[in-house]
């Protein structure tokens, strides 16, 4: 639908398209004469834009978050670029695609939900499983949860890319406390639904991904302990000890005080789950950096959340075939 | 009233004193003779011990956690001292005094509890001082307040302590406000008297200073975090953003990460209630250390929770005599 | 078969049983009476023993690494246990349990190794394939992999403890290649097999477990590089850069310099088998852990290989049924 | 005074105003005509300068560090602004506003280094006592001590910072005193006044702040190391361990050793000194942030000095008033 | 014999010269046209070049990592310059000096390897002696010996700088050996001449200084291992021990884990070794520092293999002369 | 002259020899029975010592710190041996041999001053000249220089191992010189012979090695930098700027803020002296290891001060003859 994105504008090349409005203000000159300054952004990137005549209708209509469409030309100015706009009006809802907006995962969230929903059904002891079915049965946070990204950069960082990792790490639950017997898979599937919870506010991720003010004071761990805490308290019978063993997973899952947990695991299934839930996210980083073009042909784009390269097994490999016939 | 601690027991002393029990089991010799083995203790140490005759009445009264009266003689065995009880019983409340037990303030509990109290009266945003309120009112919490030492072995390791780094913390609050006038006291003197409270909980005191199962799992944060919210959230109109300040409060306490805060101080009263509440735990282990013999004239005995001796300034710079009036 | 081990051993105790010789020499005391100086062990440590008289024949039979029938008595010498030897023989093969000096796994390593065969056969890549079938089918190899244990401490540290490992690992490996449909199974195959094969010469593991000369001077990841490098290089037409890639798996595999690795995983494959190698050797450390009485019965003994201690699940939460069904 | 500023300039815009000239030089162009470069400097920046015709007059009155009155016009020259140079004269004393050029305390400070001398008038230790006034009574070291910022970029970066730090460190320092009462005031007033004279001659602060090579070399530890040192060596009858204790205070007022102090504190008044100067330095850098607008309305501009934002207290808490009314 | 190089270009200068081609591609402009894009480097850096007119005949000719003769005229393209290409040929490689292209010692290579195979034929040990002498005289390795840079960016980064490196080495060891007679000087040499032969393949320094994919996935320590574990096992008699001993050489001559050494020194030699290697490094990257002109007088540039600036001695102790004669 | 050492007493041996007086105090037992209680130590440890009889003499002559002839019997107490004294006199001085109660030098002291002095003798600038001079005629210095040792545990830990640790970096900083032309022998030899002159004072080691208190408050670059400072400023016309370079060579010289050092070299010849004392360092503790037996035939005993053993070279390829003739 948007037939320009930002991080492709030549100087001087004439534009229509579709923007968020990231900032808006009135300023002046150093003349006093006043102008409109805009910040508009698509998932690309961000450009500066000013209007400088006839804007005041639409200094009237539009504000931050609104998405609009601009007819312009863009200029250098102190070295940078800059759209000089020539009209500006309010997209209509059928007009804008938020995917030219924010990144989102290529899975079907519905199907995703029901995958959740399903390994919830799985747990067989009745307080865990009253406590996970409290929460995903909340509209609210089964609409969020529908569509947060899992982080701002660091890994599954794209609208629904939370229930993606999630999802992996329920079936890489199941995987785990069938190969190792003295794991208690409920426990297990109790944490992957419930580590990340806090994600759902800490983030926000109407038309960009960012951090909300609560998000950067408390961090999603402190935030999940108190939506999960005040959910086993509502529930009856729910037992003192497991209630604890419960915030302990969630706490500890970080793994070390330098990444937020203020506690070690101390249960094998926090230790497990931590393990499990960093090789999901990291995996996850490098997956993402291999699908940039780096330009070198061995290697993938820098990751910045695992501080390497990654090579480019089957490009490296090429000269031989692989043969694992369910692979290739 | 004890008339030898542990301590000071040498090898073929016979003794008739009061212990408290830590632990408790019949065993079998390898000849598969049955006798009672307890493990003993006071505030100065433990010892194993042994009674291998007509124990069996004493067997059934005495458990684990109870103070006894002991009559028994000291002896080696495998290299460690080891005692032989010939009799025992359980001592009556009015033969035992609990700080031969554990160590506490020489301060008034009393009055300052009055002192925290007039603290948090002082408070003038209605709001915050509800919130004080509620907590310290609180009958069970009152108690344990009063009783309770700020750590195992790091500072004001002693019944009470808690207590007095709290007053203290308080009245540092108040002068620190009034040389920063950007700073607000009300804030500040939250965070002194609830960055603890988990504390009340995260240690048990009863008859020794050791962690509970959930102080382990948990840590005093999050278990005070668990507190404060549910107090905030039964206090009608609570500002929302202003329980988001409180809780940051609390869980950026630690000052880093390492130190088991999962979030860094991100407002001033933040950064300077860690500053003063470091300051003062880093003050009281020096002055407990200072306190012990360390046999050099010169130094304090090794401050495990500063890595460090201290001087003895008096002893370094008697030649001259300190003339600050107010002082010396 | 042995009638009592070293830790139980008593002062003024007299005894006849089995012990390892670990050091053996000839000395004098100051008044120039030679004597035999032994130092012997067992499973459950090693103590000083010493033979005053009529030692000649003893001294020109026993060796080192021997095992020896000793009748003697525990006595003390400046404040430790030592033992005065009467009468010393060496061992007959069949009067001697390895399993009294040495801890050995509980699972039959003949279908354990069989296990690891089948996986290694499962291997489609026929380069791979080749290699891991040529370490395997090496006699020698395959005799010390089926008694190696996986380290001399921190985990799977008795007999067997290597296989089970690796064995696990295989298991693993398979069903993370089935969840990550991006990861090629022939390779984590491969570095499961190969990753640790320097153990069987880094360590030694006859009498006890200790580090070899050699393995002190190099560690199992050198080691392993040279084995597994002249094995690929023995196969015909083995690809230059699938060499590579199976050098990177071995020397990335610990994942960070500080645990000796020279390289980080730059492979998605290299990265995934680390977290695996890395949570299976963990787990194991805190099962090792659980397995041990450390007197509190919620708690497991310390674990220096995580520097913690473990929650017993099952004790903290005995009051209420945990229902998972195929799990209780 | 200044019309513009470097930070604002456009590029084809014509100026005339006055900067100041931090470097000079002849060159020539590959086709071997002269020409006259400068780098010209404000508070807000630096910018190239080339004077391409009748430059000969200039070059010889002007040089490094002088302010000069520049009319020209801003281009681009490899993609980087550049003032082209039409006329330029050396400026009058009475044009320059230093302000311009360096960013200053808005305290008095006359009134300030009063406030100084009253805190060093109420030592009351006769060798302290000396001491101090010795120093702050040095008339090179006064005109400094007036003048000096606290650090280039950390914390009180401004003419007259080291003043304003120091004078707040001695009003802390007075509260401790009083709150901790075994604390020697003295000895806190004497490192507050002395902890960082070496800062005078550290830095150089004639028209911008930087560092000298002396205070690359060696730092301000070592610099007032030996200020100090002399100045009670020449105090007759100052006492030998007394000597000792101001040393260490100096030498370890950084706290440890990656902040450059060769010794950790090992006195309290050293140990509590070293809290207060960085609870008064990170509170200075907070506030600085603070000051900065960072186009975020709930945050500060990120802090280098401290590796974080700040939240904007009065407007996170906007909707509810804050009631302590002797703060509001 | 180049007449300009990149970093001296300006914008809508014309050029005529010479490049190497580091990246070749067609592409397509949004409106379907075809043009050629290059990216064209020399030893300055790189620029990006387009030629839009008759470039099919330049497209078949010419390759990445080729020379190119290049007619053109710098222009700015999103503010970036970009060489608009006129005409464009293949080099001929007598119009090439490749210092141009890549930075190479001042020393005479040739001369340098004589005095490395002198320093080789002084190893009296025979094994080792033919141990070194075998790789030295291999002509595959002495070509790249001969050219190889001893790092991309940290030290002796130009060609011959291996060499450089490797003959001051050999020098040092001999004079340590001296000092310290308990040092074998053959272990030593053979360090210093085997200890970097990785380098030779992990970087490749044809065109440009840059890792091998190779070298990267393994590093220079494994690659070295490797080829002379090989020629190790070429050497009859080679004794197995001593075969250790020059392995623990080779991979803990970094010294430390975190500079991937999987081994810390545990010989005397090896211990040594290290700290001349570091040495000279690392002056060698204080000598770089130096001769780049930092604008200041008094400081070199930054080193970033060191973390700082280096005084320029000679300037600042300009005001007296030096008087060690042989040294001025 | 010692005919018995601490560390080999066994119980219920008597003894007549001669030991250090550590500490002396008059105790009473619990009954209230005065007793004259010790410590007393020799090169090998120390041991409590008890007088229960006719001690009031003995109590009145002798002091902490004096040469003491005793009688008496070892026995146990509380499981630690401990010296029943018989008889007890102060020794006369011909009858003890300070080499019994601190290790020295095996080196010729006198040898090793003559050989400091020719070093400085030949420092040509003629201020380094002076520098030197004046520091190493100052009788009060020499004395202590030909005493001191150069660390309490470390390294050169002997009476005369600072002596021989600075000789020997003479003799290194020559040969660097030498072989790096860059470097400035004057410099190097004024670091090396002043660069530990601090350790004169830090340390105390009349009896036995310690820290002083100036020592531990202080530390060694703090110390010698006054030092030095003064003798600089005595010197006339020693220039400023030179005085800054010696104070830069002597606070930088342990080459990291975590060992100490204020500042990072930022000369070359501060840099390179800085890794010459290092390495000088710890190879003096890796031969001191080497001389300790630490029963495994292939490894030295475990060295502090680097964390690791060392492997026995000579042992581990005894099967080989090691060929350098100059060597072996």
């Amino acid at each position: 639908m948007k037939s320009a994105f930002i991080s492709d504008l030549n100087s001087e090349q004439n534009i229509t398209t579709f923007f968020l409005v990231c900032e808006k203000e009135i300023r002046n000159t150093r003349e006093g004469k006043a102008y409109l300054r805009l910040e508009l952004g698509d998932r690309s990137g961000t450009i500066e834009a000013r209007m400088w005549d006839q804007f005041e209708a639409a200094a009237k209509d539009i504000n931050r978050d609104d998405f609009v469409k601009v007819q312009g030309r863009v200029e250098l100015y102190r070295n940078r670029p800059q759209l000089s706009v020539m009209q500006v009006r309010l997209a209509k809802p059928e007009e804008i695609d938020l995917a030219d907006f924010l990144p989102a995962t290529k899975a079907d969230v519905t199907k995703l939900y029901a995958e959740l929903l399903e390994f919830a059904a799985s747990i067989s002891n009745p307080h865990l499983s009253k406590l996970v079915t409290a929460i995903l049965n909340d509209p609210a946070i089964a609409a969020k949860y529908k569509r947060a990204p899992a982080a701002k950069v660091m890994h599954h960082a794209y609208l629904g890319g939370l229930l993606e990792h999630v999802v992996s790490l329920c079936g890489v639950a199941k995987l785990a406390a069938a190969h190792y017997p003295e794991l208690d898979l409920d426990l297990l599937l109790t944490a992957a639904i419930l580590h990340d919870a806090g994600k759902l506010d800490e983030l926000c991720y109407e038309r960009s991904i960012s951090y909300t003010v609560e998000g950067q004071l408390l961090g999603h761990i402190v935030m999940e302990l108190e939506t999960v805490t005040k959910a086993m308290d509502a529930i009856e019978g729910f037992p003192a000890n497991l209630k604890t063993v419960v915030q302990h997973l969630l706490v500890s899952h970080h793994g070390q005080y330098e990444f937020g947990s203020p506690k070690l695991p101390m249960i094998r299934e926090a230790l497990v789950f931590h393990y499990l839930d960093d090789l999901d996210s990291k995996l996850a980083a490098a997956r993402a950096a291999l699908a940039i073009d780096s330009g070198e042909p061995e290697w993938s784009a820098y990751s910045a959340a695992l501080g390497r390269k990654f090579l480019r097994l089957d490009h490296f490999l090429r000269d031989f075939v692989l043969t694992s016939p369910d692979k290739k």
